[in-house]
């Protein structure tokens, strides 16, 4: 299959070069009921943009951001070519990278991407290169962070389309799709995959509270592609998995520790132990970047615990009594006992982890993403 | 403890005598964010507020509609005592009658009761007892339907309350309490008995998706009673049972089979898994009129599938894309094997329920409830 047909059908963010170099993306803050794309030529409304949550998804916040870098010096370079210093430059990129690092205080891959521009800006600088060449390396690094995403959603469903079956029914937690990457996404690359071989698959959907990912980012994504789904409150999964014939489960993950436990959305750790009663296949899907071999083990993630209003209330709606207790962990831990295998970039992991994941990065080490 | 002192903060429905006959009820339907109580000296009213929702919960739902028939006949005797035939008070029965059983159209204890208030004005009838009579008749016949409830909470409560210990934490899924019934509840009841014992207990709360009943009224009565809880999203459960020290699940039960299979609320049954996996005892709590000793188990209980849009609406708010297929099964069932105890209000039966249920009944047989 050509590169052009492996393109999602929903394509969440891209760079074009005419009239101006402009970044292309969708504003996800109005799905699923509205679908606009949005159109920035300056760096501030890029950081608007991830301020505001109209891109979200840990993978595509930071290939938002290094195109944001970029943008701010292909503008810079329209603008005033001519009558910037070596120092005028080094202070704006100080100031764009603070820009974009006061978007979102936790996302981890937002923080890496302004480093790995800002490290390859002040390359560029410390070579005396033009303000041109800088906007042009500028926008190749962001551009390769993208393709290399691209590519690793590509391989992550490569490599998981063969634990699919025709007419497979599927089950999938929280938003793990196109919508947090600029490709396959991770969790439902496998997906995409079986859907594009022309497998027919049915896909159930949990609606992922309390955000509603799943009702609102992965039901809409898996319509546009066309893969039938049925959406769940997330309390039917048992239900389901003992009546609805469901052959395996598939999600993302936040990070995946050296023993192959996974941080992964709230919700999934109950749907893990549910697929293990029901002897259901349990998928983990994550590239390379999510997985922390310096970590030894799942208790040593910290859980972050967010605001209980977004248990308390959907939308503006109260739906709780005033001035009750709620809990709120943005995610949970599965041990890895519960996980049947971790599909990666690099290839399928199976237990034992330890040695398993170990061994992929080792084979991979020379092959750049 | 008096009875008095057994009565809950919250009640739900009751008879006041004067200044003339009244139903009073709580409106359930502004729960949690209005406490508004209705005073109806007219059936139509009631038949309405059971409509509209304004009282839910199957036992709750068989005592107003016996309330409101009784109300029916004390309304006629003060209206026009004197200007009735016999024939003219059958008809009326029959025109009542239809009135409640028009109002919800699958609620078994409602059809009971008005069955039961029906043979029981006919009896008074055909021994051609006066319209004073029917209408005192009735509303004793109302009112001992109503105490036997309150009765059955009670002995469930106290069967339970050795199940929890001093500093226990709990968790519940749906509304099984006060506002289902006109005493402690069901899978509540044992919860309050702890609490009015002194026992110092934390509840988690599941909001109870689609409809969140756990979110809008167990929340609330728990508040009310001064219980301290804490409310998670459905999904959370298994998190909180790895790490929140849960030490037993308590819920009600729609109907419960011969061989100790459970239907009840959707989620259930997952929660029964993960308590399974995390060895913690899930309790089934339950009045001896919800077990069906002639279905041998819960595969012969059908399940209703609801309007999807209480899954991809949540009040007003369309949170999921136009078009998409939700799924919306009311409840499920939870095979016997995940049961640690069916409490019910003639005692506490263990596995294997296929005798145990059995025995309950042979040993309570001339107890009349």
């Amino acid at each position: 299959m050509t590169k052009e047909k492996m393109q999602p059908k929903v394509q969440t963010i891209w760079w074009e070069e005419s009239p101006e170099p402009t970044i292309c993306m969708l504003d996800q803050s109005l799905l699923p009921h509205q679908v606009v794309y949005l159109r920035h030529t300056h760096e501030q409304q890029v950081a608007d943009a991830i301020k505001a949550l109209k891109v979200r998804g840990a993978p595509v916040i930071g290939i938002t951001a290094a195109f944001g870098i970029a943008l701010a010096f292909s503008r810079l370079f329209r603008v005033q070519a001519e009558s910037l210093s070596t120092t005028d430059i080094q202070k704006h990129l100080v100031t764009v990278c603070e820009l974009f690092c006061h978007t979102r205080p936790t996302a981890v891959n937002l923080f890496a991407a302004v480093e790995h521009m800002q490290h390859c800006a002040k390359t560029v600088l410390r070579e005396q290169g033009s303000l041109q060449y800088l906007a042009q390396k500028l926008y190749h690094e962001a551009q390769s962070m993208a393709d290399e995403d691209f590519d690793a959603c590509l391989k992550m469903g490569a490599y998981g389309v063969d634990l699919i079956a025709d007419g497979d029914i599927l089950l999938t937690h929280c938003n793990a799709g196109t919508l947090a990457t600029v490709g396959w996404g991770t969790g439902l690359a496998p997906i995409y995959a079986a859907h594009r071989a022309g497998k027919r698959i049915h896909i159930f959907v949990d609606e992922t509270r309390p955000v509603l990912q799943g009702a609102r980012l992965t039901a809409w994504e898996l319509q546009q592609e066309g893969i039938p789904l049925t959406l769940i409150t997330d309390n039917m999964a048992g239900h389901f998995m003992r009546h609805g014939g469901i052959k395996a489960v598939f999600v993302g993950a936040d990070r995946i520790t050296c023993n192959g436990d996974v941080a992964n959305k709230i919700g999934t750790y109950s749907l893990a132990v549910l697929a293990h009663a029901h002897h259901i296949p349990f998928y983990v899907v994550a590239p390379r970047s999510t997985i922390d071999l310096s970590l030894p083990s799942g208790e040593h993630i910290p859980i972050e615990q967010r605001d209980p209003r977004e248990v308390t209330f959907i939308h503006d709606q109260h739906i709780a009594p005033v001035g009750v207790k709620a809990a709120n962990p943005a995610f949970d831990v599965t041990p890895h006992m519960y996980v049947s295998a971790i599909i990666t970039d690099m290839g399928i992991a199976r237990p034992p982890y330890s040695t398993t994941l170990h061994s992929l990065y080792k084979a991979n080490k020379s092959v750049k993403m």
